[in-house]
């Protein structure tokens, strides 16, 4: 293992420096001597213009989301266990055991939101915040540690139970949100706080302490960004050393095998994503962080490794992970049922924080491509429209007749659960959305993510404003003109063609230029002017997508999907007297696209038209001879929605795979 | 609810009378006032010879699975756990805290073996039977209470966790155990504790006491039965008292809804199969008993309608149950995932007790075709070729690179389980077997299951032997012979007619007769003559099977079936360089039999060599544009074997559904 590398608490000069010269406020910020070929924006950076789909769902995080979840706390008994851990209230501890995660993810939205608003704007969360630091700086003990659960309820058994614990999983929530509130500049206290527990778990969990990892990962990613943050190289020597003990049978105890914990092999040699997913998804998280920080080009490729099995045998078409119920895990290759799909809304959140990690490291358009599918599809899914309820688990079928029900295969978004990790993870992924859409690099600047938006940042340490407007991604034309001057040197505007993406055109000043993209990234490069506009062209066909051959549980069906966008039939959009589980699509007719003033759940900017069949099927028999051929067919028009906008009609079946009639061919492509 | 019957300790004078005249040795005898058309034989009344497969299974439960299982409560601490409630050994309690229902359901595979046997034989098998009682003897308490995991580990909670405690569940089983001991006329003293037992529970749970029900289903047909040996009412209203109460909320705690107990609806009223699979089943057979016994047609309706659900939306082509390893439950209709199929082996048990249970009551061939589906599928395969291994779980497919192992998703048939219900269970079963092949009823004999045995039946008080001659499964001839004076009187010999089955012939004494079977039974009414011969021809096509539209998880699959078999490929049939996942059946193509001098793992009797595909798939992308087809195919001869007799030979890959090319039609029939 390389030797860790210095750091300051700024970051040095550097394209994606933001124009204030203060810490770059974002998540997973590269060190100065990382491996990495992209450098992150700011929050702050990137202004979403509040009309378009990404903007929509950043204020609607702002105004309502973040708020409920603030609201949550208190209700749900998270923050009082924090004053009865401090010794201020009689509460009996209420929820998880990992309850005070839920603070520390909510912390860290809030955080985020701040470093984007004026000083002057969102006094109640800064109240928040100051308040909850001072809580926690209240509820720590005199050591550093700080976990309500263990302080109220079972104090002999602090670090007694690694493998069920989850103590350092709350210790990297707290560091997490330490380290935006750090780089937001609020939450005066919060980052000392964090580090009086780090160095505690250095003192502990170091070179010199105990061989122990924890069940669930999160605290290697906390720890390097701490060490980002702070320059201080025991937390990245700390996390480097957490990867390294796992897979070496440290966590044997429980009813759950090695592999749930992904102890089962160590992570370097892992060739396959295994056990619950999202604990899979944070370590490989750490496991980037380590690696680019170190230089650790071995762990490095591991990660790609572990990245590329999940994607092309264990991932839905939503992005979603997670195939099996029992034990929220991966299962087998090409196990991806999508009625039982679990697909939890932090294995999707956990995979978008993996692929922008790959992303920063290497520059391949691939993970930009991954994220664009998740965020689309399996997390927005799990967003209510009006912000304030949320899925857990996020199937890409409901069944007529559906079995489950609560927060068990609920077909519902609920408020809150019992176990509320993914609402507030929802709110501090898209209080950070802003930083994600575009990067620095060398040559210049990329934009990974398309929707209207300002960007400013600085090339070569020249400050540059970009206006980006676009209906992205309900049409393909995106507009970007630089406003103000941009520098006397050229560099590079790089603009990412979705691997989806079949055709596309780009003017620049109305005047078509040749632009090829054999990486995924059209470059433009020249001497930029003020008012100068480039306009990309996506072509966004509809798209019928059938999957791997050995995927079983889709067979002779299609998706239909439009750009990064994933749609889905629902009970909803048919006759009365039709069944979703007895639709067929024509795939050889065409689909076309119905416009509407949306976005809402009843009427989204654009739906697709197809034709299909209902089919009758007679008896009741549930297997019959294969030769008996037939079935009376009726026709049906079909309106495909957007996944992410299912569920907020009336109750009822809805499917993403639907059976194709005649049955596509396989394909070998 | 009619008033209970009266009963008495012999079965009255019937058609089904043992030429003895003792208590019929059979689990599930209705009562002389039962409501119902078919009576049973005792388990000595049909010997299976040792040669066909009946009889194999019938002989290797007998030598080596009983065995194995007492064996096993020695080791695995049952027996331990009984001598240290009886004060006569320190063991702290082993294993799970319904451990005891292990060795009952062992003493009951006991007596239905020694029932069987010659006074003189399995003297081995007596002793435990003998100390085992006289264990049980000891262990209990004075007021008739016996639970050791209740006696040693929570003494003060007995009785107040009926959602999770299973004690009546425990007790159900001694009852049951008592049951067929005092029809086999073996353990003495068993009968005396399980009515102590019971009659303890009837002072706590009858009309005078608390409303409550046990969390897992087995006390009501226990009761039931013991009412029917005994003839003792407060039983019976007991067991009626315990399906009243179900369904009215009282199973409320713990993380399972009610539905998972059965306990969401009344279970006269409920249309649905729900929960928990095994529970449903076992209250579906005492829902089935005490209708029976009471005469209430409404419930016994109810319970053919759960059957009905069950048969027609969520059982498995092997007749398996229970499609969701989360909470072993029911799923949604269809939703029938051959990889994650749970498809518990009690489940398989449990339905076809509940089958056989209906074909006595109604006399309808459709029960008989379920039980001989599961008997050959679902239950078969739960046993390993020597009777000492055991498959808890029975998917329909394993994938190559398959998640899983241990006790979860094994691959393997293993010793023995930490919940250890299906061994034991499996030994109940096939220890009564011989009991389930035919039937009486009030028109003569009927035949339900074709093996090789002799048939000791009374019919209208003469006695009746049959010599029964096949080959089935694997052939289709049955060759049936009246051996002895059949008196002067007609009567009528039923032949079951499987519905899978095209076209058959009956000859009598060579001469073709014309012989409809509307109902599923050829009716051949005569005076019957020493010597006269029947033969029966049932036509054993291969047949492919394709399952109902809407069960999404098979579509474009065949499954191969013949006669009562269903068939799978192994990866260990196929080339080297060929993957199970990439072949494609050739449904146009014939499929062959080829014949071995089995049975065993490497070489069943009958094996189908069928045609197909191997087809590989360029690039490793999970989703792709549908309409991209093609795929480079490689012609392949595929091996099918009896899916019972699978994962004896090199791990690897298994599927009974095999993606057909070109897809099979969709069809009506």
């Amino acid at each position: 293992m390389a030797e860790p590398r210095p750091s300051s608490r700024t970051v040095a000069d550097s394209a994606g420096e933001p124009a204030t010269g203060a810490v770059l406020a974002a998540p997973a910020v590269p060190g100065p001597g990382a491996v990495g070929v992209l450098r992150p924006l700011g929050v702050g950076q990137v202004r979403l213009d509040p009309d378009g789909l990404l903007g929509q769902w950043y204020r609607r995080n702002a105004t309502a989301t973040l708020p409920h979840c603030v609201d949550r706390l208190e209700t749900s008994g998270n923050l009082g266990n924090l004053r009865a851990a401090a010794g201020e209230a009689e509460q009996e501890f209420r929820g998880m055991w990992f309850a005070d995660s839920d603070v520390y993810k909510t912390l860290e939205a809030a955080s985020w939101r701040l470093a984007a608003s004026a000083p002057g704007d969102e006094a109640g969360l800064r109240a928040f915040v100051a308040g909850t630091t001072a809580l926690l700086a209240r509820a720590q003990r005199p050591d550093g540690y700080l976990n309500s659960y263990f302080t109220l309820v079972e104090p002999g058994e602090r670090w007694r139970k690694p493998h069920w614990s989850h103590e350092l999983y709350c210790a990297g929530h707290l560091i997490q949100a330490a380290v935006a509130a750090g780089r937001a500049g609020v939450g005066d206290g919060l980052l000392e706080q964090a580090r009086r527990f780090a160095d505690l778990l250095v003192a502990r969990f170091g070179p010199d302490g105990v061989d122990e990892v924890c069940g669930h990962p999160e605290i290697e990613t906390a720890l390097v960004e701490l060490y980002r943050l702070t320059g201080h190289g025991p937390y990245l020597e700390l996390a480097a050393r957490f990867i390294d003990l796992r897979g070496r049978g440290l966590l044997t105890r429980g009813p759950f095998g090695p592999g749930y914990f992904q102890d089962h092999v160590p992570p370097r040699d892992a060739r396959e994503v295994a056990g619950h997913a999202v604990r899979q998804q944070y370590l490989l998280a750490g496991m980037i962080d380590v690696a680019v920080e170190t230089g650790d080009r071995e762990l490095l490729a591991a990660a790609g490794r572990l990245w590329e099995d999940a994607v092309h045998t264990r991932t839905y078409v939503t992005g979603a992970h997670g195939s099996r119920h029992r034990d929220e895990a991966y299962g087998s290759p090409y196990e991806l049922p999508p009625d039982r799909a679990y697909a939890e809304t932090c294995a999707a959140i956990a995979g978008f924080q993996c692929s922008w990690r790959l992303l920063l490291a290497t520059g391949e358009a691939r993970y930009a491509d991954e994220m664009e599918r998740v965020l689309y599809n399996a997390v927005a899914v799990a967003v209510s429209c009006d912000g304030t309820r949320f899925f857990y688990s996020n199937p890409l079928q409901v069944r007529t007749g559906h079995v489950g029900g609560g927060e068990e295969a609920s077909t519902r978004r609920l408020p809150w659960y019992s176990c509320a990790c993914c609402p507030p993870n929802l709110a501090r992924l898209f209080a950070a959305l802003p930083g994600h859409l575009a990067t620095a690099d060398d040559e210049g600047l990329r934009i990974h993510l398309y929707g209207s938006a300002t960007v400013d940042a600085a090339v070569r340490g020249v400050p540059v404003r970009l206006r980006m407007r676009t209906e992205y991604p309900w049409q393909g034309r995106v507009e970007l003109t630089v406003t103000g001057p941009a520098g006397s040197a050229p560099w590079t505007l790089a603009l990412r063609i979705p691997a989806w993406c079949p055709a596309y055109t780009v003017l620049v000043d109305g005047v078509p230029v040749r632009a090829e993209a054999p990486d995924g990234y059209v470059r433009l490069r020249r001497v930029w002017a003020h008012g100068t506009t480039v306009v990309l062209d996506l072509h966004l066909p509809v798209r019928q997508v059938s999957a791997h051959p050995r995927v079983d549980a889709v067979r002779g069906c299609v998706a239909l999907t439009r750009g990064p966008l994933v749609y889905c039939l629902e009970q909803a959009d048919l006759p009365p007297d039709a069944v979703l589980e007895d639709v067929r699509l024509d795939p050889e007719a065409p689909v076309v696209l119905a416009l509407a003033n949306g976005p809402g759940p009843s009427a989204p900017p654009v739906t697709l038209i197809a034709s299909g069949f209902t089919v009758t099927t007679a008896g009741t028999s549930l297997y019959r001879t294969a030769a008996r051929a037939g079935g009376t067919t009726t026709p049906v028009t079909l309106r495909a929605v957007p996944y992410f906008l299912w569920g907020h009609r009336a109750k009822g079946a809805m499917r993403v795979w639907i059976p194709a009639r005649p049955a596509p061919h396989e394909n070998s492509g």
